[in-house]
This record gives C-alpha cells, sequence and structure tokens, in this order.
C-alpha cells in the first residue's frame, strides 16, 4: 500500500473530499482503486463520487486503508460493528474481533465501544484495519460524563475533532432527531431504540434545546472537509419493531437527513444516509425507493432489517431476509446483526456467523440485481459440486473452515457408522490444526476412544480425493452420482441396453446427453 | 384426540378424501379443526379444500393425527425432512429428530430414510408423529434392489399401497419427469439433482420407457383415494444451482404436474405441488406466479429457495431468504433446509437450526401477506423488550432455550469481567438442567472455575427479574432505558428543569410524551 504516497501531494489542500477532487474532475488513487475492485471505469466512479451517488470513506490519516466504494454502482458492501460495552469490555477483545471480520469479508468496521479505554481501543484498531472505520463520536463524548445532557456542544465537536484526527473514515452522526420529533414517538410500542438517538433526545429535553449535532451541523462538515471524514447520518428514530416501522418519525428524520446530506455535498463531504432497522417484507422496498426520493440516492446504509421481531438469538437470520431484499432494492451497504441481538454483546463467534449471513444477503443481492459477474462464483461452486470437488466446494464457500468441518464431521459419522466403532471427525489441513490448537481440544479429544489422527486415508471422511457422494444421500441415492451414470448412458456403446426409448422417436437421443 | 371417531363413519365409503366431503358439501372434524386453528370460516376452509387451493393431508389410518391445512388462505406452513442415509442410519436418531421438529413447531414432517429397517423406522415415526407425515415411496422401493431398474411399475405401486396402509399422510411421487425431458437437462451444470429425479431418469433409460409414475397415475391415484393420501407432485426435474433455475427441463415438469394435479382433482384426490430449490431473488415471485398458473393455484411446496450456491454450511440462512420471498408471495409450505445441506446429513442440532431459520421465513410471509393477527406475537414481544420483560421475551420467542441462554451468558460474562473472575453462563430452569445432563458436560464445566450453579441471584444474568438493560448497551446507553427516561421528563412535575423546548411553541408539549 502507498497510501502515503497518494495522499501526501493533497495535504496544502483546504479541502481534501474525494467528492472535491471528482468534482474537479480529478479520478483519485482511491477511485482507481475502487474502479478496479469493482470492475468499473475510474470515470464512472469520479462522475457517481462527484454526483453523491458513492462514497469512498477514507480519512487522509487513514494510511493502511484499501479503499472501497459504497453505492448503487458497487458491489453491495457489509458491515461489522464490533466494540466494547461499559459492562463488557476488553482490547484484547476486539482485536479478536476484527480480526474476523477481516478474515469473513466485512467491507467496513464499526468500532462502538462505549467501555474501556475508548481512544486506545480505537488506536490499536485501527492500526489493524485496512477496510474503511466507522465510529459514533456522541458515545465517547457520553463516556465521559455522567449524564449526556453535561455536553456543550463543543464538547461534541472536539471529540468529533480528535476522531477524525485518528484517522476515522465514517462517523454516524444523530443529527436528524429533532426537538420537533419528539412527540411523534409517543405510540410507539419501543420508543427511541438509537443509542445515539436516545441520547440526544434526552440532552435537548433537558436543555429545551435543538439537537446541537444539528445545530452545529456546519462545524461538523468543516472538520469533516478537512479529514475526508464520510458522514453517516444517523437514524436515531429508526424503529424498533414492526409495528413502529415507517412512522411519522422514522419519515420526519428521513426527510430531514435528505436535506442535510445536500448542505454536506454543498460542502464537498461525503454522505451515506443510514436507515431501519425492523420493516416488515412487504414495506422493506418502499423504504428503499423513499430514500432514493428524499436523499437523493445518497448510499443507503441499513441495519438489518428484521422482518420479524420474534427470533431472538437467530436475528441475524431474520435480519439477513430483510437486508437481502433491501440491498436487491438498492441499499449499497448492509449492516451486519448478530445472533445476540437484543439478547447481549456479541462475542467473536456471533461476529463470524453475522458476517457471513450478510455476505449471503450481501452477494444474493448483487446477483439479483443482475450485476455482470456477480453469478460467477455460484456457478463456479456448483460445477465443482456436480465434479464432487470438495476441496474446490470449499474454497469458494463464503466460510471454508465450517463446510470443511461439517462435511468431514458427516463423514466421519458415517464411516464409523458402518464400521461400527466410533471415530472422531477427520479434518484436513488447517482446520484441523486450528481444532487441534484451540483451548479445550485436549479435553473434548481424549474422550474420544480413536483420536481424530487415526483416521484412514481410505475414510469417505478424507477431502483431498473426490469422494463421489456425502453422507446425505450416500451413494446409491446420490442424484449427482445418478446424473453422471444418466449421461454416461447416453454415451455410445454403454449403457442402455434396450435402445427402445431412444428409437422411439421421442425427444430423447444418444447424442443430446453426451 | 378423537380421530378415530371421526373416520369411523368414513369407513365403508369408496372415496374417503377430504376433497370428495368437501366437494359433496360435507365439513369434516379435520375442516372444522383446520378452520379453528387457522381463525377461519369452516366453510371457506370446505370451499378451499373443494377447489384445490387448499390440502389437509389426513390418511384416515393416521388416527393420532392433528390437521392442518396448506393452502394460501392458510399460514404458511414449515416442513422438516429427517431420515437415515444408507451409510447412516438409526432410529434412535431419527426418533429424536422427530421431537425437536415437533418441540420447534414443524407444520409436517417428511421421513426419507433410504438406510436402515424403514418400515420400523416410519411405523416408529409414525407413532409419535401429531403432524401430517410425508414420504418419498420410491426410496423404499429403490432400497429393495441393487439397481432402481430391476423394479416393476406393479412393486412400486406396492410399496405406495404398503405405505398408505401404515397411515402416511403425503408422499412425493416424481411422475413429472418424463423420457421426452431428460434431454432438456443437457445443458445444466448441476443435472439432477433430485434424488427421486434421478432414480426415474435412470430407470427410464435404462428401458426406455416411460416414466412408470406417469405411466400408472390413474392406479396411483386409486391407491390415494381409499387411504386418502395428498399426493405432492415431486420436482425431479428441479434446479440444483442459480445456473439451471428456472430453464426448460424444470418449465417441462412443472407444466407436466400442472396436468396432473387436474387428473388427480378429478378422481377427488388432494395435490400438493413441489418446486425448487435454487432460485435466484429476483425470479422467485415469477416461479410462484408460474406455479398458480399452471397448476392453478394447488399448494405450492419449495425446498427454500437458495438465493445463493456460495454458503454451504449456512444453507439454512440462504435458502430462509429465499424462503421468506416465497411465502410472501404465496408459497403455502416451506421445506427446511439445514446447515448440513450439500455436505452431509443434518444431525439433531442442524434439524434445531433449519427448523427456526424457517419458523422465521414462515411467520415473516404471514407477516408481509398482511394476514389478520400475524403481527400479534410480534407485537407482543416488542412490548415484553420495552419493559425489560426477559422471561415474557424467552416465552414469546421461536427458540426460548437460546434466547435464555444467550442472554444468561452475556449477562454472565458482563458480571464475571465486572468483577474479575470467571463465571459459568447463568442458565435457568429446563435449560439448564438439559446442558447439565448432555454427554461430555462435565468434562467441559469442570475446566470452569465457578460451576454453573454458583450463579448468585443478585447477578444481572438472573433472568427472573426485570433488569433495565442487557450487556449489549450496558445501562447508560440503552436506548430503550433512556427513553423511558425521556418518557418520564414529559410527565407533570418531573425532568425538564428548564421547560424552554416546551414553551418555545415547538410541537413538543409535556402531554404528548406521557
Amino acid at each position: 500500500m502507498s497510501r502515503e504516497k497518494w495522499v501526501a501531494g493533497r495535504l496544502g489542500d483546504k479541502v481534501v473530499t474525494q467528492m472535491h477532487y471528482a468534482r474537479s474532475g480529478v479520478v483519485t488513487e482511491e477511485m482507481a482503486r475502487v474502479a478496479e475492485r469493482e470492475g468499473l471505469s475510474p470515470e464512472l466512479v469520479r462522475s457517481e463520487v462527484a454526483r453523491g451517488r458513492m462514497a469512498i470513506p477514507a480519512n487522509i490519516r487513514h494510511l493502511n486503508l484499501d479503499p472501497i466504494g459504497i453505492g448503487i454502482a458497487a458491489r453491495c458492501k457489509v458491515n461489522a460493528n464490533i466494540g466494547s460495552s461499559q459492562v463488557r469490555s476488553g482490547p484484547a477483545e476486539e482485536i479478536e474481533k476484527l480480526k474476523l471480520c477481516l478474515r469473513y469479508g466485512a467491507d467496513t468496521v464499526m468500532d462502538l465501544s462505549t467501555g474501556g479505554d475508548l481512544i486506545a481501543i480505537r488506536s490499536a484498531l485501527l492500526e489493524s484495519c485496512p477496510v474503511p472505520f466507522g465510529t459514533v463520536p456522541i458515545y465517547e463524548a457520553a463516556a465521559r460524563v455522567e449524564n449526556i445532557e453535561e455536553l456543550s456542544s463543543g464538547d461534541m465537536l472536539g471529540v468529533i475533532e480528535s476522531q477524525a484526527q485518528q484517522g476515522v473514515d465514517f462517523m454516524t452522526i444523530h443529527c436528524g432527531v429533532l426537538l420537533e420529533f419528539l412527540p411523534l414517538v409517543k405510540n410507539r410500542l419501543t420508543g427511541i431504540v438509537s443509542r445515539g438517538g436516545a441520547l440526544m433526545a434526552r440532552w435537548m429535553l433537558r436543555h429545551g434545546l435543538q439537537n446541537p449535532l444539528y445545530a452545529e451541523f456546519d462545524s461538523i462538515l468543516d472538520i469533516c472537509r478537512r479529514y475526508d471524514v464520510t458522514v453517516s447520518l444517523g437514524d436515531g428514530l429508526r424503529p424498533g419493531c414492526l409495528h413502529d416501522a415507517t412512522d411519522a418519525a422514522q419519515m420526519a428524520e428521513l426527510k430531514t437527513l435528505g436535506r442535510l446530506a445536500e448542505r454536506a455535498w454543498a460542502a464537498e463531504v461525503q454522505v451515506m444516509i443510514e436507515g431501519p432497522g425492523h420493516i416488515p417484507m412487504n414495506k422493506i422496498r418502499e423504504n428503499v425507493e423513499m430514500e432514493q426520493f428524499y436523499c437523493r440516492e445518497a448510499p443507503f446504509y441499513t441495519l438489518g432489517p428484521v422482518v420479524t421481531d420474534i427470533a431472538p438469538g437467530y436475528d441475524h437470520i431474520s435480519s439477513a431476509i430483510g437486508a437481502a431484499i433491501a440491498g436487491w432494492h438498492g441499499v449499497s451497504l448492509l449492516c451486519y446483526v448478530t445472533p445476540k441481538e437484543h439478547l447481549g454483546l456479541p462475542g467473536p463467534e456471533d461476529v463470524r456467523e453475522g458476517i457471513v449471513a450478510y455476505k449471503i444477503a450481501a452477494h444474493a443481492a448483487d446477483v439479483a440485481r443482475g450485476r455482470p459477474g456477480a453469478r460467477d462464483r455460484d456457478d463456479a461452486i456448483s460445477r465443482a459440486r456436480f465434479e464432487f470437488d470438495w476441496e474446490k466446494q470449499f474454497e469458494l464457500a463464503l466460510d471454508p473452515e465450517k463446510a470443511r468441518r461439517y462435511w468431514a464431521e458427516s463423514s466421519g459419522a458415517a464411516v464409523s457408522s458402518a464400521s461400527g466403532k466410533p471415530s472422531a471427525p477427520e479434518e484436513a489441513g488447517s482446520e484441523s490444526r486450528a481444532r487441534r490448537e484451540a483451548p479445550g481440544s485436549k479435553e473434548i479429544s481424549s474422550t474420544n476412544e480413536t483420536p481424530a489422527a487415526a483416521g484412514s486415508p481410505a475414510q469417505m471422511g478424507t477431502p483431498d480425493g473426490h469422494e463421489d457422494f456425502c453422507s446425505m444421500c450416500g451413494p446409491k441415492f446420490c442424484p449427482m452420482r445418478l446424473s453422471k451414470q444418466i449421461r454416461k448412458m447416453g454415451e455410445p456403446g454403454t449403457g442402455n441396453p434396450s435402445g427402445k426409448g431412444l428409437a422411439k422417436g421421442c425427444a430423447y437421443s444418444k447424442k443430446s446427453l453426451a
């Protein structure tokens, strides 16, 4: 990476945003890199950034960044939230989560820490973070005081500036929660469910004054221009359940965000718009279209949405359904939801599950949008599947480790059931090593009669060869195996002893199946 | 249950199907029960069954059945497949899976066993099965011989009749895979992926004759009339990957199934139509509408569909996305897919994950369809969430155990992190007992310094009280907690020391937030 060189020549400029350069007709190195990663022309990327329909969150101080484009012209992206909370915090665990984010393909990461040494956690994370890095500055501001109302707008701006100096690429700013909108939540079942939104509401009610992030929006833009921080206009009044979806409070805020987006663009600051949250399936498209209308197609960044509220423990699934539909209809960045949503702070395993669920949603969206080449990976894995090339399937899978483990476990069990004696799952390569090194693995494997290493190479569980069935159907009932036999039957000199079907003039012919 | 009495009076009838009685103007006890469960009028149920738009799979020999209705007028339903394979089988595990199916709310269960003593497994399962029970008779037929082509059509009919006698409520019959359609799969990436479809294709090519299940369709219907077996017209040519979706082979079969459905209805036999499989999101609605058109709105029963092929290990998620969209647009029965799909035979934990993913999809579909009352449970859990009534949330959750466990684990971890010493997750009630009794749990818990039982009642992890935050945000950043404080501020005599916002004539007033 040579981003240090990229930004070196810009440091004297008063405005250093990608939008500024795009509007000046300049294709920056960041735009060129995005074009390369997306298979788009650099000029298209430039024009999308100039128009505000694509954001390239890239703080000029985030030098280890490999930039990405977020917008309808680009692939649908996935954001993963990590971060400590006040009752649970630890920098080591956050670094571990960040590594998982990168490993499983999160396109952006937000550090939502609210507990522990926030600046140190952020600094450590940024150092290891090649993807756009986002924060919610009001969390740090609030963490410094007992009650949010003790903060002045100057305090808030100070935190925004210091985070910009640290190199944060995009910041959620809850400036659309206006004092006059607060009565609109009174008929809601779940009130305000955005942490930032609730904090700002409390501040306003205590002071009887307008939202300071709204009042000081120009000052915020001034900071963003100097570091190229992309403003992610927060949806502090997003609905927290299906009942509250698409209500007056949400709509009032959305229209405000649209006006703020125009002000940001006038200042050449990049913008994204945040959206809900909880929406029934039949209202998702409408929500996306309203954002496109009111916010002039600024990149839409939704949290899920979950499509039913009855699945705590599985909200990565209930929200991946909504996210996939949202991405299909034009959402550019999908903020993941983990299985722990509504229950507790996600741990590393939850981060993994959440990211993979969202990679599925984003990819399915790209396929449904008809994005050129989007289906190539699907076709490649399908080919490998038909060829029983297990290793290739694992390689092309979103989570190769888990796919390999599941396959090996089942195959191992199949063999053990056939031989009548128990055998540990056979695993290959790095996965096997990783499991053996995992804490507690000794205790677990010692309870098996046969150690994992004892699996014979003749076992079905060995993924190195091309075993032509799996434990789901077994060899006799494997349809793909049968399909191949059927194809062979169609070849000259093989199969079909009667040939009657072929002779009777039906559409089938030997050649056609070859 | 008194189904024995219900059917007693019908035993002399030549045709005993629900469709027969519905067309005769009779509201059977089964229809009345379905009406009760669905909140529909008995007359509506009768007319839907008469028209073939609703099926009530209810073999007159399945006496412990509590009947359900499958069709667009009813709630969207979930089917769970269980069953042994030839490389992995065991009746005890299948019974365990059945119990999980019932516990997590599968509406129907299919026994797809292909290995072990099939008749004994089926008999044991049926005895414990109050939900409609389905099979694929060709599996049993094929298991009896070395190669499928050794079977005569008489052999196949014999198996169908013997399974009907056992009390099977619905059977997948692959009678739409015609000899002349086989060349249509030649350009596919994954050929034929239906086990039944591939078996019939092999039979046809070996003999050069038409599909015997098609040729003998009238004989099959004759059996079904006498026991009221619902024919589930199998999609033997369903696509096995996105590339092959909605191709000529699939379409040719679908149209054939439509013609077969009309023949079944003419014989007063109930019908469902099976569908794919693998479909990109943007083609799902079209697929549902084509089924409705060609098959005259016979209940559509889809497997997923998965919306991307790149997620082995997570296909319960990739397919729940497709299933939710399919259900929304009119699919009546969603056949689950487990995380092991494409990798191996599902075990009990996979069954659980698959069912819950599909309960999410089916419920989200009911909500999106605007079904009266569908959102009640969502609203109730949202209310409980806002009230921090954790116990009520768990109770209303699709998987109360997992929700409780996740909450308690995070809360326990929060406490342990705060106190500086590790503590085992606090679990309550049956879940805790279940975990302690699980094999290997001794070894695992012995590695913890503090046994699970030692959690103090003062811990945040105790789910009995109404703790007003969770470890995700912690108390200070909990938006719902803040929302409540904000509401209180709006009450007369509390909060808002300045009252300035209220005085300035903005839309907010003390009353409006109360």
